[in-house]
């Protein structure tokens, strides 16, 4: 039987399987710093300049609602504050504070964790090869 | 800046990411078959001789009344059959029926359907690599 003649060894399942299990290894850590997964992408748009709520809405792919929520969440633990956008008053931009940039620092380096936990099989090549397919999946998929 | 310098670059964010999305796009094929991606399971370990459903939950890693669950729905779709043990009259077995069986291939199908539509960004060798990670950190994590 070739590996790809089971529903349960195709790429989809697989990715489903293993998202869900990366997804649970992840939050398991990032809960000692009060944050979800959700929050990492928030925290890394926000490492450049800072950005209006519908921007970094649209560039995670999320409703505005969603990003007021996670917004508030981070604001609570003193990660984001609300600024007046200086060429225009009226506007309100969102920024790291310096707690904000400490907590992405610690998220990564437990994402980092994460990543050697989930790659215990594989030997540099192959998981160098999996981070090449993923980036590239992801490029032309989530990030088209 | 190196790729693995983002939260969202790591592989454990990765998979959260394409996972949600490979799940999602199967459901949305698989809708017309009137499954779900967790029920491929059930089926893949079904090809073979009749099993209890103490032993698919514990194969599948689920609790056994997930199972029932699972297997009271693919019973509805005539999909499955509950039979009596012939060597432990007591006990009862579970078996994919003729429209069981097609509706694994059916699945099958459009799973690979999936892939493909998951791996337009990747050329065949790349695909390969991404595969071979994948199994391999399924088998040291989840099948270990």
């Amino acid at each position: 039987m070739r590996t790809e003649e089971s529903v349960t060894n195709t790429i989809s399942f697989l990715l489903s399987k293993l998202g869900q299990l990366a997804n649970a290894r992840f939050a398991d850590r990032l809960a000692q710093l009060g944050i979800r997964p959700r929050h990492c992408a928030v925290l890394e748009l926000l490492t450049g300049p800072p950005k209006a709520q519908l921007e970094l809405a649209t560039t995670i792919g999320v409703t505005p609602s969603v990003v007021v929520d996670m917004l508030d969440e981070l604001e609570q633990i003193d990660a984001i504050r609300r600024v007046r956008d200086r060429a225009d008053r009226r506007r309100q931009l969102i920024e790291l504070t310096p707690a904000g940039h400490q907590l992405r620092r610690r998220a990564l380096a437990l994402a980092r964790e994460t990543d050697d936990s989930l790659l215990d099989g594989l030997d540099t090549a192959q998981a160098a090869a999996l981070r090449t397919g993923l980036q590239r999946m992801a490029d032309s998929t989530i990030r088209k």
